[in-house]
């Protein structure tokens, strides 16, 4: 469905699945902001850390009344949501990768040709942007995990967190985060081919 | 793709759409709580008030940023999410409705025999109730509605409200606690049958 209404001609939006049907309704004509020539998905990756290493971070701790046969099919749509939110979110570095070409196009031009990829994941990491970026990620998942109109006296407990913060954070650290550099520096290794 | 996952054979959940394909797995057994001869759907009033009524009430105070062509795809994504979270909540009706038959038996029966559609409404009408829900659901539309990662000063202003919590709270008001109830009575009339 996705696919019929060309979510993946977006240049957001990225398939998990091959062999797509094509769009029902005529294609738009996005402005060119990324480099023709790369093609970088990482969502069989994002899969596979869903599955083996997100999944199970996040529901260890729960109660196991989700677990019923019952729950599998509202389960697997929110499992959809995630995956695609999880891939729009990696593969927005694209677009940071290539603002950063951008602004120091010689030093990267140069770490490319080098294929110094070391060197170019050094160029585009910036820790005190990213120490801001979980600082905001835990105050997000503290704030929409909680039913806001339960009692003072819940919401001031750990109780009243339906997702454990910490493990939305160490999530984010972990995976997220290092993807989207991978994403960046393939980026840009293909950017001048 | 919903039906081929057999969405729609869960007790909770209504097509808006008819001729659909058969699910891809087999069906479950769901505990028999609602009465077997009763079909209420009003999904088609849900999808005409959310055009002509929901939608203008939501994004009529909002820049006109969202309007263009390449937003269409992740608008009709979210219009689908909207109309789907809904149709489940206004159908939950019926799950309530066979709480208060069961409750008061008697008295719901008769009023059933007596057609009396304005005797039901009234008897499943709780206005105390619907006063709390009504508090809830601003107290939920404020806090989701807001970055909590945004400084105190944007915080404590009206800006920061992404949507309009009074129109959210009127939509509730107007349209879904209608509906809901409209569920309710239908369910409750073709419960003798």
């Amino acid at each position: 469905v996705s696919a019929k209404i060309r979510r993946y001609q977006s240049p957001d939006e990225y398939p998990f699945t091959s062999d797509l049907p094509d769009p029902i309704i005529p294609p738009l004509q996005y402005p060119p902001l990324l480099h023709p020539n790369q093609n970088v998905n990482v969502n069989a990756k994002i899969y596979k850390s869903y599955i083996n290493d997100i999944l199970p971070r996040i529901t260890q701790n729960l109660p196991d009344k989700g677990e019923s046969k019952e729950n599998y099919g509202s389960t697997s749509v929110r499992d959809v949501e995630c995956l695609q939110s999880l891939s729009r979110r990696i593969h927005f570095g694209k677009f940071v990768a290539e603002v950063k070409f951008r602004s120091e196009q010689e030093k990267i031009t140069e770490l490319i040709k080098k294929r110094d990829t070391e060197g170019l994941e050094k160029s585009i990491t910036n820790e005190a942007v990213e120490k801001q970026v979980l600082q905001r990620l835990a105050a997000k998942a503290r704030t929409y995990g909680r039913d806001p109109a339960a009692g003072a006296d819940v919401l001031n407990s750990k109780e009243a967190d339906k997702v454990d913060v910490d493990a939305v954070v160490a999530i984010y650290r972990d995976i997220v985060i290092p993807l989207t550099k991978e994403v960046e520096v393939e980026y840009l290794l293909a950017r001048l081919d």
